[in-house]
């Protein structure tokens, strides 16, 4: 049940480990932080591995790549998946750029993460090499591209966690579908990658992986849409939203929950 | 006229890439998203040039620099200037530093951006290669460089736009300025940077450069006005700011728009 | 006293140099802008010891390091020293990673900071070379490591700053301790790094060091008090920090500053 992870992450405080890019690092901090996990933001090749080995969950995100970074995202990455810990990949912006495609598919191969959470078109772009990425932003919605996140969840043997306006998660056998979330959300940035932080502080509590991405989709749409109702446009939205994520408790999971 | 362009950028989301400061990542790509545009940010030198080909304009800020950034910067704008597409240079802190002063310059010389858009003091360090720059805040007002503005708006072939009480905005021949504004702005980090980012998806939808840089500063300068009004701090003026933009209106416009 | 001290930061707006960490930047400048100051937040190896020589105060954090910026440290952190301004050091995560150890300590003997501000782990880690430092957030409090504070304050020759429940501030035979603050401070992720900022920002206009970071955290905690009372959660608190500490007067310092 997604309430009981959320007090778990609340009781226990789960390390989580960020290697991520330079525009949201502050915001997934303060939302794992919100949610009562305690985030570590590092990415230097001397410490990433030092890093991986006290942490109990590791979100990597490629949103701004630079060479040294991926290095540290292989180190930590290793580290991490040989201590078997869970490790979230965002691979934002993949399709865009050759650059990023051919990484992202390098850490799903070597570093062989618990869990790819991005949108439909990263999603896409992934499994095929290719496609038509415009920038960040997804031109598809999640349900798509089921048949390919089916395909990448076998063939990487993780679970694909696709956000949009209905999110869509996948282990290859399994789907689920979470029905929440808020049109402001889109207008933020950062959203995505907060998903996949989440993402990352539910891994760390729960070993299914497959419940705990889509728990995590569960608090994010949940919190959002209470962001949402609260909000004037974007500003305040994110206000909200750190607050609702705060404050969220079970009546409001099982009053707007739809997961199905 | 500016609400004509604010509704094309609303229609059209156009892709602004942005190699900018760390600082104000999170804060520009949140305006751009706010507005209507579709903001990526990306530094790699694996990837600048493929970012710049689908681009729809390019955000040059120089506000933290290092060696490998300065070379994506020079990768991004040539193939930015071959495709045609608007390019901003925002010289922050120009003045301060050697290193900043020569690459602003070299970055006018060669990368050839439509819009140079910076503070009074900046403005004058990249004309005259010194000056006395107090870090990124700026002792002059913008009419106090007007001459200077000309001169470099002249010599680069581009339009110059100098942030202030009163911003100024020259091609050369033309000059414009807009009155509005609040006291808070300067106290907030990045709202030049941000002025610098809404001037690049102005570019992107208005092919008169002088004109999208004028109703850039009249959209930052309306929006701040309305977030000020609302504001208890520089707090509640950032939260505001996001909220104002995203909701921005004609009536809005009409009424408090002091262009001239 | 600290009102004084606000005054003159408000009057004079000092240039505070930060080398300081990708999560936190955005946040420490608004602080810095916020109480009045002016800060630039700067790394690049050209550029480290120009911004040095025009500063009045120099802010050292290692909250995410890598190579280059451990140097610029060291070339800002001479200038700085050779010229007499205050130097603030935030050793963020020390002990969790022996490269942030080594660095940390490195920087103590070759920068020679005015002011060492970190929370009770990192304080502890720094004079013994190690410590279980949970990334970056502290399993002690200030008083647990009084003895530790003053030793590593007689040793390294300058102002040790524990934050925590109740600050404690020591010079290695004076100790101060401020009881104010808020329980949603630990939940915002900067909220040490702005606490190291605003000791910059005090250094800069205070030449009695023990004072100056006693002042710093007075200003933070009743800060903290003040958001904290209007805020629903972290988001909230954030905006009202920055207003709060915008609107800071004599008569708030006066009746809730708890400084013994």
């Amino acid at each position: 049940m997604v309430w009981e992870d959320v007090q778990k992450i609340r009781a226990q405080a789960p390390l989580v480990l960020n290697i991520t890019n330079y525009v949201v690092m502050n915001t997934t901090a303060n939302a794992l932080l919100a949610i009562g996990a305690s985030p570590v933001m590092a990415h230097a090749l001397d410490e990433a591995e030092d890093m991986a080995r006290i942490a109990q969950a590791l979100v990597i995100n490629i949103g701004t790549l630079s060479t040294h970074w991926v290095e540290s995202m292989f180190k930590a990455g290793r580290v991490a998946r040989d201590r078997g810990i869970g490790i979230v990949l965002d691979p934002v912006g993949c399709g865009a750029t050759a650059y990023r495609t051919e990484t992202a598919q390098r850490l799903v191969r070597e570093v062989r993460p618990a869990v790819i959470r991005g949108n439909a078109s990263e999603i896409r772009a992934l499994l095929h090499s290719g496609g038509n990425t415009k920038g960040v932003d997804s031109q598809d919605a999640p349900d798509d591209v089921a048949a390919d996140a089916g395909e990448l969840a076998r063939s990487a043997g993780c679970v694909v966690s696709v956000s949009g306006p209905v999110d869509l998660i996948t282990d290859g056998t399994r789907v689920a579908r979470v029905a929440n979330g808020h049109a402001l959300m889109p207008r933020v940035t950062g959203m995505g990658c907060t998903a996949s932080a989440i993402t990352g502080a539910l891994l760390a509590v729960n070993p299914d992986r497959f419940a705990a991405a889509t728990h995590a989709m569960g608090v994010m749409g949940v919190t959002g849409e209470i962001a949402g109702a609260g909000a004037a446009g974007p500003g305040s939205f994110q206000t909200g939203f750190l607050d609702a994520l705060y404050r969220l408790d079970q009546a409001q999971l099982s009053a707007r929950l739809k997961l199905g």
